[in-house]
């Protein structure tokens, strides 16, 4: 079995998730988002330096191929004892000494060293995809893994809110062409919220921890979101007052009228409002308005979201977001690159993955193979046999050859298990008249097919 | 930068290496080859049981979480002192008691693994193939990564020669669709070869060292072996003799012929003989022998090899092998599945890339994207722009729209460094007329061409 946490992917599974993988590619690339790939490694000082305490203890960290030397030298100036003291009392820092590479955690790390090391060279503003897995060593448990695909695009060098448009435009284009149709992008903006929480609790900046407690929102609900601002020792009125707020929904042109007079004289607040509302009108004029409704209480976890927020959400299926993302300023600025505006979201591969196979979105050729399989009656057949299957072969059409003269319920089997769409004859009477006798296993029918139009058949 | 001996691919470079990626898996899709897909990482216990001793030198281990709760109770049963002492002398023994996990260093220990779990529902013959990234602790150099792609297609299950005839058609189809044109692939049988090795030398079992020796054939070439072989204690006849066959070359017919008369009364040779007939006789009826020449010192390092090994080397670049593979007995033995041949191969997608960017051999298409870029010239136009856009991109056209009014120099640099096909201009005179001038970036010409035939325009 794999590790606790990682997954094989047989055939089955990896068809439907290429089916998804390509379908997000092709938008992408459509909307002039262009790939990127990078190492499964980084140094643990560029993975660190983003992550935060609690994501430092998630990293999977690579032992240094010449630890003992380290350790000799710190046994050397100390002693044994205090090495041993020193794992004890302070494992994070022991482990970084013989410990400089880790596994990324996201694609976030790795765009962020990549677009500062070329700022010289790539186009500016950056527009990349990124798809390639990520590891995080949480405790694995249903639908949480420790291996699993990110899939971000994101922008890099312009503030310009026609970026997060497309985001919008590309995650209803994506949806629809994978046949889902009912589902929600939630959207906010950082600012908006700060001026709103401003004005109802009185505070000057809102605090970090205010905003976490808005984002339990999907999780506890109004009420429980209410009650945790009591606790934290804001006033039963206030409390109210902004879950009320936070809880309202209205179609956008009403909300943009409704917020003009809400954040009257905020700056801060006036800011977002007018993002948010140039947002709106290149969302607007790309036809990608539909699925998109403002929701206040979006706060979105992450510190680093400094402008419009986003989130989608499954309407008939039981899941949390299948994506997210928003703007983000100064992503770069720990690799040196400084004051450069940036916007971008992700999609839940694996998410999206359960979603379809709940609503059986899938298409059903996805469920077995295309393939063709010659079954095997001996060396009378073999010679013909070969010849039409390297004229498949050839033609792109996937096809084989039971390898032994195995009993027909044996080699059956094997179709079965590996789902082949077609089981093909060539026995006496074929050979007798050039045809091929061809089964189709959906269908359980037989078909008598001219060996010479074998080929144009399969094309079909 | 990335780390040493680590890349990051941008967009032309993933163009290129997915022109390869995409003509290799077609046509192993087309053999009947299904996808596989398994995790980074790998318990420490199956990578060292396959491995060998110079292998786990080059592992990347992770350490485990709870590394310093191992080493404080190792502490407490002897001493601190006896601790450090431990590391010093046994710095292997000693990381695997704080590694349990690290990352594969090939694709064939992972699909070992997953073929023996899963053995009671995969088909067997089994036949699938995998393109996922390894990791190698090597010293990086010129060439030579610690993160690359592995491109692997192996059948377990079936001691059918069928399958060694199909994996040299699949060279040769791969190669004739990727414009490889000059190339052998070198094939061999370790039964042959120790037949003759045993008839010249005199020993019984011909040593591993000795296969060692005439795998570097390559490297040191027959007159190089032949000291290596009397260094080794062998006479300078028996050297001489060896080399001299080893080094012959004729026609396939004719070495069966020859080898026929070489190996008779040897049992070993001659089922080594009888299966490479019958390789042969597939690949003749599958059209796939026109690369393909007998190689006798072609040794394959690899222990695991029993059966027959492929070699194959690019005619007019300087470069190693591109693709290795062989027939194995028992790779399944150590996860517990017993008795189970299997014969496999590997491509090396840098290699092969770095042999077509050498011979000029990718579209010339891979070079830029396929993009149009509107330039931004204000509000005026920027209506029209956004509904174009919105329709290219609906119809899969790459299409992306400056995100502001700079100057069109620097937006014309922005153009050139993303390598964009396309420029699109939507002045005064294009609205008045209701045209788009499209300016081929390639040829430097511009077309006028009529708003609504834009989509079509491109379609083609």
């Amino acid at each position: 079995m794999a590790l606790p946490g990682m997954r094989d992917f047989n055939a089955q599974a990896l068809r439907k998730r290429y089916y998804i993988i390509n379908h997000i590619r092709s938008v992408f690339e459509a909307f002039g988002f262009e790939p990127l790939e990078t190492p499964a490694l980084e140094a643990m000082t560029s993975l660190v330096g983003q992550a935060g305490q609690e994501s430092e203890q998630l990293l999977f960290k690579i032992l240094d191929s010449n630890y003992q030397a380290t350790l000799e030298q710190i046994a050397e100036k100390t002693s044994a004892n205090d090495v041993l003291e020193n794992i004890k009392k302070q494992p994070k820092t022991f482990s970084s000494k013989i410990c400089q590479k880790g596994l990324r955690y996201d694609l976030t790390v790795p765009l962020a060293r990549y677009a500062a090391a070329n700022r010289d060279t790539i186009p500016i503003p950056f527009k990349r995809f990124q798809m390639q897995p990520v590891w995080r060593g949480e405790r694995p448990q249903k639908g949480r893994y420790r291996e699993f695909y990110q899939c971000d695009a994101d922008v890099i060098g312009s503030d310009s809110l026609l970026f997060e448009a497309e985001i919008v435009c590309m995650i209803q284009i994506v949806f629809e062409k994978l046949g889902i149709k009912e589902y929600t992008i939630h959207c906010n903006h950082r600012k908006i919220l700060n001026a709103l929480i401003q004005k109802v609790m009185g505070t000057d900046a809102p605090p970090a921890a205010l905003f976490q407690t808005i984002d339990k929102w999907d999780k506890i609900g109004h009420k429980g979101v209410e009650k945790l601002l009591q606790k934290q020792g804001y006033s039963e009125n206030q409390s109210q007052e902004l879950t009320a707020l936070l809880s309202q929904s209205k179609p956008m042109e009403e909300w943009l009228t409704f917020l003009e007079i809400q954040i009257n004289g905020h700056n801060e607040g006036k800011e977002g409002l007018d993002e948010l509302r140039a947002f709106w009108e290149y969302a607007k004029k790309m036809n990608g308005t539909e699925k998109v409704s403002l929701c206040l209480h979006l706060a979105r976890g992450l510190s680093y979201y400094t402008g419009m927020v986003f989130e989608t959400t499954i309407g008939n299926v039981k899941m949390g977001s299948v994506s997210g993302g928003g703007r983000y300023a100064n992503l770069t600025s720990s690799f040196g690159w400084q004051g450069v505006s940036g916007v971008g979201f992700s999609l839940g591969i694996d998410r999206i993955y359960d979603v379809m196979n709940e609503l059986d979105l899938f298409p059903d050729s996805l469920e077995g193979s295309r393939l063709a399989m010659f079954v095997n009656f001996g060396s009378q057949s073999e010679n013909r046999i070969l010849e039409l299957l390297s004229q498949m072969r050839a033609e792109g059409i996937g096809a084989e050859y039971y390898p032994s003269t195995a009993k027909l319920k044996k080699q059956l089997r094997y179709a079965d298990k590996k789902k082949i769409a077609y089981v093909l004859f060539v026995g006496d009477s074929e050979i007798q008249q050039n045809t091929v006798s061809v089964k189709n296993m959906t269908t359980g029918e037989t078909e008598s097919v001219g060996q010479d139009d074998l080929v144009a058949y399969f094309k079909e």
